[in-house]
């Protein structure tokens, strides 16, 4: 397929689809975000609490972590809970460290201080993308949750927890050629498909790539590398764009 | 208490919060419902599927249940994951069991046919009543899901699976008077606290009333009964208005 | 179906089963009691410990909880062990729950200072009302309990941890009336189920009532409550002869 | 110690416990005993159904299988369900397992036919020797079991699913003298313990010895073996009159 | 069968199969052994660690456990992973204990000291015999792991922790007489199988006798125990040739 | 650090630790390697199956899985067994599946017919890089049962069920190079860590690069992949020696 070919809802190979950033969507929680990437939709909520868990007492480091999980309709068709089912998959598993990761490599523990922020990831309808979501939008309830920590007094009023910023997209050769921000369709079709992580500046925090199909070559992989640094990059500014602006919502 | 003092919020006694009913919120779920009564906020997905369990084939019958849960940060303080804890509490199974009999007591298995409609209702954010408002938001998910499995054709054109409408709502003893839909803050310190689940022609479903604080005696009691009917009659008027509307949003 | 029509054990409308009351069934606990509702026979062991749990320490109050489980053959067919099979099942979670909740409301627990009592009602043999003869039965295992826990100085002499008694009994529409204390065959058949729990004094504790068929109309909610009431107060007097007696058992 | 010195409680070295066996304690179980070993009270049901599990289906054979368990409240002290731990310990998996083993040494499985008898043995109370008493009583239901199977027609008219009968005592070396029979005061204090598990015609089925102190030499193991033959023979001796009995209770 | 006819794999009715016992196996446990009866390959790690559980501190006293488990392709055909089913099953639990008491039958808990040994003994390949192996190869860990907890300070230099030796022989009766160390086929085949663990001095520590077909009499059991007594010897000089030898490795 | 300043074990920074393979290690699994890298061990047992499960029956094609472990004193300090705390942890969860894939994709399932095989990649002991080595001892594993299920008439005699060969090789960058086959002390200092598992002929299969410390920028991810190519190509070498030959073992 050529490269100008559209795909199939009409996006270019290296376009996103339509994002929303929702800050302060929920009440009750330190830090909030409703994030969409098309109809992928995450509930992100920043939980604070001053003290860190019994292992990290008394070292000065802050502690940050991530849980991810899926409602049971948030997909095509009705997957059972993993409450009811009594154990915890090995995708919910890999997905919820992968976002803790992330987060963490834009933390410095020491800033933080001995405060525990955890990160609830909850996926409310999914179309693809849920884990690059879910990282771009629980940046941005970091942000707002150590703000609430801060005036809260828990964190040093001239303490800089953030070290930067942190995003994620996903990125697949789909129909022989590489394209940005695959949705379900495209993601069940797609040989390669890679998560990027990636900070403000430009660097990799995680690059997860899998053959799902035919093994890839170093050129095609170079090539999804270069898609998804655009990629970030653009989530970047957008996750800037919804912490500058006073009112809750953002959209690309 | 004289019974014409406002109430915390400024709502009389026999006052229901702002309610709000945004169907098909959801693209996937044959039917879903965002149901708020007040900060409560519930996400309630209905699942139509062909066929039923086992132990039911060739009944000629139809299934019908529900399965309740909170966001682990729907609440004030985040509380532990119970996938992760690897079992479901005694709370989470009874308002699983209740929202399901109560949309059972509706339901016509024989004209519903050998399918199956499970309700998921998720807690996004807390603040009292959230079992009510589970049961029903699911009332208007299920009408939504009979019709997508009756336009797939799996439910026959002409069968009435549905021998009314239910609707649920709380009631209790706060300050000494019986007061009508309580938040969170009335919630924990009432004396006594009952949900009423009743259907649209003014009969009980469920009544189950709890003495947290003092026993309640029978004069009181029935006061509160008549509340609960009353308030029942509101949603009952509110979820009809709902399916009426040929839009997403219904508020009171 | 006229309320002078015997029911199918030859029983009126409003007579109990045979209610058999038998204190210290077991040697080690501090109180016990088999209670027998004619074939439910619920063994109820009251155990006392000095201390509270951690939640509680330093707060000067106690602590009283229950657990409800069933030996697997009580039932007419044999069930599978819930500790064979990992977890407990939503309804034995609820009846535990419920005669936690009973019992409590009759206890003052600053006066019973803290100390732990943790009611055990298993069912030796199910045959309907199991839920109401454990705390019927609980309730008089708890007295022991105190008096134990008081003779071995934990308790303070003058101390009143009861605020009253409790006792429970189910009610239920069968072939269209109202009836009290219905066996298994009656439950079975019942179109509405109605677990009351009372105190000594005439007041409620829970109420709980369930349309398992049609749903009922406030006349006959009223009347439900009319036959508890009654039953309740029967209960409570023998509960009361089996305190006063110096031997071990007190039957109807 | 002189072995004639008498024992804690008085018994000679080689005198049981008080023994009563008392059939049909349960109305639903197809055969169900209470036996009393001294303090130590096992409830033995046995559950008879027609068929077998899926890996036998077709084999001609039957099943026979047990499951032990004690109350939580049978000790001296409150012990934590099994239910609410989420896993069976090893020791109840232990005894589960000897129970059946030695219940299926007795049951000619052609015999008996693709039926399953599975026996639950429920400690209300434990003072010593609950799996011993739990084997002898099971013993007893068993027999009733097979014979209810048969009178439904289950079982072939002419059928011998029994070889034999079997009981089963503890022995041990306490104050440095082999005694039968330990109770819970004994078995504290025991050097060594072990289980003998009998044939009616006197031939081991099991012999579990352990030394939970000292190392034990042969003439020891020697002379603890002799006793546990002519405690069996004793045992035997009161499941036939038992069995033969047409009233409920034996007694020793 | 003559007790001259040679078994399916030509040993005498007393002659054990070749035993392999490698020290030091691996390079992080304070003591490990790789002991090999024949195919069975059981590889035992000692893991010492100062200081003792919770239950245990401040009593003087040190603490020994074991924790038995079989890879899944150790058998013949593979069984399913304790850790994915997640419950450890009855076997497990039961050869886990018993490991466990025979290895705590010859330590002196005072002598050892405040220090915790961990006995795991992982089944590499199975051919019968098992769990006799891991207690013989289990024990020449345990007394590295001492020496090693010596050499860093944690136990006395003149501490004797170890007051005797300890070893295991399996012993059963196939095709009607009775033999020492059973592989997986005569296992299969036999009618009794018997487990003894023995000290160096020929005293007992555990006699476990199941009758899998016909009921085993005096006579046949006293034979059983002859067998093990001598195969308990043997086993005993290849421990002490083991632990004396500088290298690593002794064979039989 | 300059390039040529050689690591703390004396390799340069693209050289391997000393790899050994072992084929047949094991007696009874239809493939089976013991897999060294340095310290690292791993044993690779491939259980070949007629049949697959349930989901895929009648497609015509195979099914490969994986499951990986480590034993419990396989690491520096013991860890508890996943078995004991009655769940998989993310990490174990997140390897098998690796694993798993790695191995499907270099299968043809139509080709394997309707079988399945399952590789338990047991770690007995660990220094850095089981999960490479597991992927890389795996493969050998796997070749072998397939010939096994085609000698067993499972396979057809001219199916290719395998498209090419898989290795694995972790590389990182320490003290600020990048190096090959990072062993326990490199991969706790290491600021980025990836593991790239390849196929024979030099293309991707998964790229897991993940920047523990400091995110990576493209250069340095360059230079990783360049290292990650050399070393697969090495491992897929020493796959065809061990293969070829007709003896056990094979060192690099």
């Amino acid at each position: 397929m050529s490269d100008a070919t559209p795909r199939h809802d009409g996006r270019a190979i290296d376009q996103l689809r339509d994002v929303r950033i929702t800050r302060n969507w929920l009440d009750h929680a330190e830090g909030s975000v409703l994030v969409e990437f098309g109809r992928t939709r995450v509930l992100c909520a920043a939980s604070f609490t001053a003290g860190v868990p019994r292992w990290r007492k008394g070292s000065g480091l802050g502690w940050v972590t991530a849980e991810y999980a899926m409602l049971p309709r948030s997909t095509n068709t009705r997957s059972d809970r993993e409450s009811v089912k009594g154990k915890i998959g090995g995708r919910t598993h890999e997905i919820s460290r992968l976002v803790g990761r992330s987060l963490r490599s834009v933390v410095d523990m020491g800033q933080l201080g001995e405060n525990t922020i955890v990160l609830d990831c909850d996926v409310l309808q999914a179309d693809g993308g849920t884990r690059t979501a879910a990282i771009t939008g629980a940046y941005v309830a970091l942000v707002d949750a150590i703000e609430t920590g801060r005036a809260a007094g828990h964190v040093a009023k001239k303490a800089s927890p953030l070290t930067g910023s942190v995003a994620a997209v996903s990125v697949g050769v789909v129909g022989g050629r590489a394209v940005l921000d695959l949705d379900y369709v495209e993601d069940v079709d797609a040989d390669t498909d890679m998560n990027v992580v990636m900070t403000g500046d430009g660097r990799f925090v995680e690059v997860q790539g899998t053959a799902e199909g035919e093994p890839f070559d170093r050129r095609l992989l170079d090539g999804l590398l270069d898609l998804a640094t655009e990629g970030c990059a653009d989530l970047t500014r957008m996750q800037h764009l919804a912490l500058e602006d006073s009112e809750r919502e953002v959209a690309r």
